[in-house]
């Protein structure tokens, strides 16, 4: 970072944005620094696949280190971001001012709890590893209560399993939750009542997917009753407690509740000093940069921007990913003089998964569902997971899935905040007597 | 688990031991129910790997319910035993009192700091898939931070890594540590200065594997120090602070610790009533019961277990599953009237690994070392890994890492405290309720 004959380029953000960004900068004659919170890239679409127990950490996620390789002007550094001096051209973190000539800020977005944050710890939703982890830890383990109270009590609660959001993420998980419940957790569990089993969708709109046209809005709620998700529109919840989620005057009992209603863009948005949207997004001109500032782009789902007729680009990953590409060629362009052009959107269309065999997708001159639409989803979504060897894993897992109905990865791991409540022990205390004799323990 | 036609048969924990034993019974005439605090098996020769990043949770671990099967007469529950009632025959549990009419206790060991249970933070052992990860974490985390020191800086603190212990565990981290360092890492960090990295491994005896020939002992001395690893042996650590490891009056900067210096059988020897010996391990008669009790069974690391020459058993998994598989038989004789046979183990020779290419073997009638040794240690925990589909994947991503030096898993992953802090607000907690946190850490 310390060559001042090259353009300084800082990326906040290893998503699909940023990363793109990244990968199309890599052989420009730019020294290029990508900030992260976090060491690895996180295929979203697949989360729910952690999160029901399908597939493990390692085959959706890649370290940031190696998906850009070995270059010697880009850096990558874990560093938390916490503000911007927009004049000076400094990126601020908690242990230095990083200094730019072009700054991609694509850090973008959260859960919305609407301003319940209080809802968060009830109701996870699914954005991180992390919340995948929680997620399945919490599916697993009620399973595993259920099991043991009607083994050694015969008989056991409810399992109630309710889904806030009918977007693409709650469509998914909801689905797949059932089908665990059905099939791949079914001959697992003995004394588990398949008949006390539920999965609830709760949808605030009138339809689920209301971004696709109503047509597969219907086939998606269809498709979903089909697996056995009771599916509610027009709900809106209106409290969550630890084993409630209350829809007015309505209380539903609730096992595990997930959360998949709503976004909000990363806080960065509002240190850029510039006004943000409801969701807390920034809007962007037609270069994707903010006003005054054409050095500072904001992409993916952190920036509000609107085409030529006025319609916002949608948050998902196509979206992020060619704004990514957009930005390089543009910082490309300025470097060789040649006048930026402005972004466009190429919609290529959307999917929308649901479950074994089951999925909407839209594409611009045809549309499909069903079984073709899953199959179009799986083709997609593989051919877009980053690195080759994911790939194959991430292919084996499913085909065993597909085949025995087996979930791979369900393990229920206990966090270890203990461990990481590091007591700092002034001096710790004067070695006494062991208690305990050491035994040799050897590998098998 | 209320057919009264059959013994009842309850197995304690699901390591090698308990597994096996579990593995060996579930086709005999008996009513079997196994008790774990997790709901997988762990292949423990592997968390090493984990550890350093090179294979996946879900890779080395498996769920019991579906290692044992889909039958009938097997039951798994996930349960914490707090005790038992030797005299009715029961075992305790926090929400129920378990009839049995054979009892096998298999809950294994945990990290003995020889009293000094405040050190465990500071260098966490490596029994679970939660150590490993917290391990893993704490490794990549320090090389994150000296690259973004260095990069932001233009220095870095030494890496220190000190692992304490030179038993199979302590060797096995050191030189993978080492490797992960020099090779998979190196190309990684372009700031990290490799010179600025060493990894201690401090063994308070006088050779590091010391239940294996000196030669052999010598041997992985020497392999562990080709590798570029420190060994002080005959050093004996008095203190553990978050930077610094004390042996006396030298005192070692450490970036990371590693405990892998002793193990304490499961406090639940203790709860039998019999007297245990300095490491909680509870003696055995040569059938694995306790005196006075033909119907409790101690086997694994949780039992000591001397043979006809006064030769204590070691605590590795081909003793644990001998033991499984001679009390599944002895039950099976019982039921059959056949008279009890004494067990006998067979020490078919052990293996302990050192790193790429490095490893020490000892068979009955020859001795390995180096590339041969560590072959044979492949293929043996290849061929013994639990399940088929996991042995593919473990070999491709060895295979992978073999050839490219790369680990496939180095992820990051903040674990979720946040998220699992629920706030119980008083009027939404239903009487009978599944708390929302039932997964206690385990000690097998």
């Amino acid at each position: 970072m310390t060559d001042t004959n090259v353009a300084r380029v800082v990326i906040i953000g290893g998503g699909f944005g940023g990363l793109e960004a990244a990968t199309h900068l890599a052989k420009a004659p730019v020294s290029l620094l990508l900030l992260d919170r976090k060491n690895h890239h996180t295929f979203q679409p697949l989360l729910y696949q952690v999160a029901t127990a399908g597939l493990s950490p390692a085959e959706i996620a890649g370290p940031l280190r190696s998906i850009l390789g070995n270059r010697k002007n880009v850096e990558v550094l874990l560093s938390e971001v916490t503000g911007f001096d927009l004049a000076r051209k400094l990126v601020i973190t908690a242990d230095a001012e990083i200094p730019y000539d072009y700054l991609i800020v694509a850090a973008g977005a959260r859960h919305s709890y609407f301003g319940h944050d209080d809802w968060e710890p009830l109701a996870p939703g699914l954005k991180t590893i992390e919340d995948a982890l929680e997620i399945r830890r919490r599916i697993l383990t009620v399973f595993e209560d259920a099991e043991r109270h009607a083994a050694l009590h015969g008989h056991h609660e409810d399992l109630n399993f309710v889904v806030v959001g009918g977007g693409p993420t709650g469509v998914e998980l909801a689905g797949t939750i059932t089908e665990v419940a059905r099939q791949a957790l079914a001959s697992d569990f003995h004394n588990i009542d398949p008949k006390r089993t539920r999965v609830i969708l709760v949808e605030g709109g009138p339809r689920v997917l209301a971004a696709y046209p109503p047509d597969l809005s219907q086939s998606a709620e269809d498709q979903l009753k089909k697996l056995g998700v009771e599916v509610r529109t027009s709900t809106v919840v209106t409290n969550v407690t630890e084993h409630e989620v209350h829809m007015g005057n309505e209380i539903l009992p609730s096992s595990v509740t997930l959360w998949a209603a709503g976004v909000a863009a990363s806080p960065l948005g509002r240190a850029l000093g510039q006004p943000v949207d409801k969701a807390g997004r920034v809007p962007v001109l037609p270069d994707c940069t903010i006003p005054g500032h054409p050095e500072v782009f904001v992409i993916g789902d952190l920036a509000e921007f609107k085409d030529a007729t006025g319609k916002m680009l949608p948050g998902v990953a196509p979206a992020a990913m060619q704004m990514g590409r957009y930005v390089a060629k543009t910082i490309k362009d300025d470097l060789a003089h040649r006048p930026r052009q402005p972004f466009h959107y190429n919609d290529r269309g959307s999917l929308a998964t649901i479950g074994r065999a089951a999925a909407v997708a839209q594409f611009p001159k045809f549309k499909m569902t069903g079984y073709p639409a899953w199959l179009a989803w799986l083709f997609i979504h593989i051919m877009f997971l980053i690195g080759f060897r994911n790939r194959i894993l991430v292919i084996i897992q499913w085909a065993w899935s597909y085949f025995t109905y087996e979930r791979g990865a369900r393990l229920i791991t206990d966090e270890v905040g203990r461990l990481r409540e590091v007591r700092r022990s002034p001096d710790s205390k004067p070695p006494d007597a062991p208690e305990l004799e050491p035994v040799e323990r050897r590998s098998a």
